[in-house]
């Protein structure tokens, strides 16, 4: 039986906790479906930083390089300046690996609740490709006459076509495969951003050529978010850039059901992929046994999809879905479901 | 009694109906409130744009500066390339005339419907405060090796510490007058956008100075969307930048019932400011006596307020609340409200 090789980031705050009931879970699913997982340890996060200085080195990255997935719990901490942890680590992690491409599943399971109106989990199902390193994420800009009061600030948005076109190549593959109405939706702002969304726009258009079998369309980010919240049924697959997609992942997150379903993966199709929960750290909740497992479940769902496993993260897709169906957990926000983290784990388990 | 001078621009598509109506509710609180109102009609959108070829003489703009403010039906016409009307007449009228400070009050109003659960007037009640001349807006950028497989596409946000200050002054002492908590939030991502965001963030902690009896937070821009989903309550006056708060304001825009009643000013406090209803030309109902003229009296009230008629602006929004409150009105949406335009017009004017 096959042997897949996985480095462990337990991170911040809650990340340990909700990564140990993700770890019980493709456990036994890798039992049932015979292969096994090697786990590595790596200790990185705001803790370790305040305690040594040290953010990530470079040789870790070396490392992490092979492996067959990375499962992440959280990053974050409220002493560590904002910046210094998603610059040193996780952006660095999606850069220099070259995850371009951040996966988000947006589905409303049964018996979770979405604070939409009239919406049923037929309604909200999308996925969400966001590209993952370009954009307004590359960092580049900087400061003019610092702290005076003319003071500029520039940020720059970068953006290639290689790399619009690996991610709007992936959405398009992505979407052929999806059962729902194969409709893949580009999200953008063209009528303002006349660099960067047009360089979008001509290679959304391209490549679509190549699809028409697939229905393709154009919302830009404002009325995205409009319909995120009226008519989540419009939308399919949807591919946008780094910093649009940020903001409509998280919008979606909250549409499902909240920090405690969401889950994501920073991809590099041809390299080694990073699995997450959305959810921060949440320093209020740590170390409690209250905070939800189910994103971080759901995560480690999505890595046995990317590694290959593809029966075993159905196996689990079936189990969560079963543990809510159940009703004994009575809600996803931490603290309230009824249960304990380690509980939800073992009912989860049960089902696989 | 005095008569203040209103340049009109109708505009495209629904823009001469909403406007039409909006016209009718300022006159009759005018009359009420015995003041005049002198309105001149600038033919100006991409109905124009294609007759003639002409978007926005600099002839026009120095004129504008003479009126006491600015009426906008809507600018935007589905033949005409996106950014070409936004560029050339919107964003040229908002940084020409200064117009620095985009206002978007956001209330539920009652009997109008939010898509989100369990949320009342009460809950739904803040201002947006977004600015409106800088960031992502100024159209810098280019294109490097453009149509080849290596095209880089760069689009900056440039930011001053004189813009941000003067937008930010604005949003605290506009919280000061709010009756609400009184709180004041800045929107950024400062995480990531390690310049632009950082330097709001600096400004806006050296201007809280000045009001220690207001609270004021920070929220991420994805944090943001998700809050105004779960729990707009939260929120009392927010602060942000051009794009960010170009996608809240339309998020909010559909939390308090949509288009239909979402109005918005772009101002100069100093100068000449124009105001509008937040919809679209809406070509599909064009000429069909359908459009929900509300947001665009909305629109009308603000303006009042803004040249200093806060009396007759306050009329404008009790007859509103009157005839929502009469349960005339069935819907929010264009061809679902059982009145034409025109009946919701005078049903509101009845009321003044
Ligand atoms: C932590 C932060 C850098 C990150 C982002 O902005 O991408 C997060 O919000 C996410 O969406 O994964
Ligand atoms: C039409 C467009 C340029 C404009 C913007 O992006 O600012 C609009 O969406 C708005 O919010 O007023």
């Amino acid at each position: 039986s096959k042997t897949y090789k996985i480095a462990i980031i337990p991170g911040d705050g809650t990340g340990p906790e909700v990564i140990k009931e993700g770890i019980k879970i493709i456990e036994t699913a890798a039992k049932k479906n015979d292969f096994k997982l090697d786990f590595t340890d790596y200790d990185l996060g705001g803790q370790r930083y305040l305690k040594t200085g040290e953010i990530l080195p470079e040789s870790v990255i070396e490392e992490f390089k092979k492996f067959d997935a990375m499962y992440l719990g959280a990053i974050g901490h409220p002493d560590v300046k904002p910046g210094i942890l998603e610059k040193g680590i996780l952006l660095k992690l999606r850069f220099e690996l070259d995850q371009y491409i951040n996966l988000r599943p947006v589905k409303l399971y049964p018996n979770v609740e979405t604070p939409l109106k009239d919406k049923k989990p037929e309604d909200i199902d999308m996925v969400i490709v966001r590209e993952n390193t370009e954009g307004l994420y590359t960092g580049a800009g900087g400061f003019l006459k610092k702290d005076t009061p003319q003071e500029v600030a520039i940020q720059e948005s970068i953006n290639t076509r290689f790399g619009i076109e690996r991610c709007i190549r992936y959405a398009f593959k992505l979407t052929q495969n999806r059962a729902k109405n194969n409709k893949l939706t580009l999200c953008g702002k063209t009528n303002v951003l006349t660099y960067a969304s047009d360089l979008w726009q001509r290679t959304f258009n391209a490549v679509a050529k190549e699809y028409p079998q697939l229905k393709s369309d154009y919302v830009n980010v404002d009325a995205t978010c409009m319909w995120f919240v009226k008519n989540p049924e419009w939308f399919d697959v949807v591919v946008t850039d780094n910093l649009f997609g940020d903001i409509i992942t998280d919008l979606a997150a909250m549409i499902q059901g909240g920090m405690g379903v969401a889950a994501g993966g920073n991809i590099n199709p041809e390299g080694v992929s990073m699995f997450e929960p959305m959810g921060g750290s949440a320093p209020k909740y740590t170390g409690l046994n209250i905070i939800n497992p189910i994103a971080s479940i759901n995560a480690g769902a999505m890595m046995l999809e990317k590694i290959g496993e593809s029966k075993a993260a159905k196996d689990i897709d079936n189990a969560v879905i079963k543990a809510l169906e159940s009703g004994k957990i009575k809600s996803m926000s931490a603290g309230k479901m009824g249960l304990s983290t380690t509980e939800v784990g073992d009912l989860i388990a049960s089902f696989i």
